[in-house]
């Protein structure tokens, strides 16, 4: 950076005789700075030649047209199939997708996004202590939840509701003549973990059915956490007849461990996912497992996170919800022998 | 775009008295203009409120500090473990990673990357008739190859010698008593398709063996392709006693086939891959294959593009090869039956 050339925000506020960061909002067509002083602001920003970060924003129109993805977990078998879509949502919609692999949601991701100049920004891997939501809203940066919300800060989502999905799991388990369930339920600081666990539950009940608490296990949603969980839960003295796995990721992650001791799936233990990845469908592990349509919720967020940064978007938070199904495939069978 | 508020480069091109396309080339900092050049347009750009592009590049220092990433086969399980390591390595180098994650690289790609003021592009997906590469030399913009390369344009590279890892497997095969050998090789429109196919057929040849034509099959490295290949092989009279695979998710698909034929891996055919991407580990699939250090290649791949952008670039071009090696696992055992 060569400091002395550069015309700063305070050059434009000083000019204006505005505050810096009204200068900032008025740069990013934030609805609460008046036209009138828009105006004034960007006619400034021209006449001294001031970019508004290294990385640029179209002064003009006061819009980047860049959405950022952040994604903390990029190599999770989960997210390619987000990325894809909503890429390719974005790109139709005019906007660039810019992806921010982060390793967590701490540090100085917040400034930097709105040093990047970046019109908004998806999250998808959001916990619920996440600092994240609230510097983004502290700083006017509109942002969408997809898949995981932080309840605490509302904002635009697009989610799933296992009910339906859990329901139809619920009562094939009865069928199949389950009756010791375990689970490898995702983290208690996700959403999704807390929502799939309570509707699990609550479907189980209704089935006349209950997880058998010595065979539950918690863990973050990868291959390690199903892979651990799985191998404690297999050298129980009394072991489920079924494993219900918090995401397709773990459940693989519980197929290893099952593969690994000898123990053969479905035949002594049947396994279920989440999200029926396409890997869930390959024969070598025939995954049986819950579907939603992910595509079509990643084209639903850019939808949001466009009508917010367009102004499109009311005072009110929307949320998308999207309904799922029990898929059946080769891991789930009868309940045989001791874990019945 | 408010068309009448914006200045545009052929303004600053007619303040200075130079072209339009010098005035582009001097802001990306090309060698061709001279520094007396680029700081008058700099100046003028600055005096005149100028923005190269709608979504920006910092007109203090001529580079947008951006790098794409350019990938038409986001979903394939090989990618996410190039997007991570190549996002922290740029981010560490002081650069932000664009994910272009484009259907195939024909269409206004070349423009668009020029137009959203990109320093550099990394291709990883290039086929050899790609016109691509040739339009961003065109355009003088800086790119390098990570993976496969297009020979007919040169330029810096960072690629796998399959030689060492290929003889290993030979002299194994050897050993485990294969004689008949079949392959699905990658694409012949891909470098790596063609050097591993060469590289193959020699190292087979130097251990004494041969490919069994009527076992060898040829498509995208994808899992349909691997499977659908497989299929065709399984239904030989005369069965291979091993399927080489281009690489682990060709490798999936033919274990798939295998699993959906009830052909066992590796008592009736033995699989092997390349690449060793993690799943290649996962006891479910415990697949042989061919390993080398991608997170490095990813690391050694921002080395190369961001000396290309930093002018530090000899005119010459770098490659970097890294090596290979055989990594054993339960896919690969002796040949059995009527395919030893």
């Amino acid at each position: 950076m060569q400091g002395g050339l550069v015309v700063t925000s305070e050059d434009v506020a000083r000019y204006v005789g505005v505050s810096q960061p009204t200068v900032s909002r008025a740069l990013r067509d934030d609805p609460k700075v008046s036209r009138a002083t828009k105006a004034r602001v960007r006619e400034a920003a021209r006449l001294l030649g001031y970019v508004p970060s290294a990385t640029g924003r179209a002064l003009a129109v006061g819009r980047s047209h860049r959405i950022g993805l952040l994604l903390t977990d990029v190599e999770n078998a989960f997210y390619p199939y987000l990325i894809a879509p909503l890429y390719r949502a974005l790109l139709q919609a005019g906007y660039e997708m810019v992806l921010l692999a982060e390793a967590e949601e701490a540090g100085p991701i917040a400034e930097r996004i709105v040093a990047n100049g970046l019109d908004g920004v998806v999250l998808t891997t959001s916990t619920t202590d996440s600092a994240l939501p609230r510097r983004l809203q502290d700083r006017g940066m509109p942002f969408v939840y997809l898949n995981r919300t932080v309840p605490a800060v509302p904002a635009d989502s697009v989610v799933v509701d296992a009910t339906a999905g859990y329901r139809e799991l619920a009562g094939r388990l009865r069928e199949l003549g389950h009756r010791r369930v375990g689970a490898l339920l995702g983290p208690v600081n996700t959403s999704t973990g807390l929502h799939r666990e309570a509707v699990l539950r609550e479907a189980l009940s209704a089935a006349d059915l209950v997880l058998d608490e010595t065979a539950v296990r918690r863990g973050p949603y990868d291959v390690a956490s199903g892979w651990q969980g799985m191998r404690e839960i297999l050298r129980l003295t009394r072991r489920p007849s079924v494993v219900i796995c918090g995401n397709d990721v773990v459940a693989v992650g519980a197929l290893n461990a099952a593969a690994e001791a000898g123990v053969r799936v479905p035949r002594e233990v049947s396994v279920v996912g989440f999200d029926d990845l396409p890997m869930a469908g390959w024969p070598v592990l025939d995954l049986a497992t819950v579907a939603f349509d992910l595509a079509e919720m990643a084209r639903a967020a850019v939808g949001l996170i466009t009508d917010r940064v367009e102004g499109r978007g009311g005072p009110g938070q929307q949320q998308q919800v999207f309904s799922t199904a029990l898929v059946q495939r080769g891991s789930l069978a009868e309940a045989r022998g001791r874990g019945a």
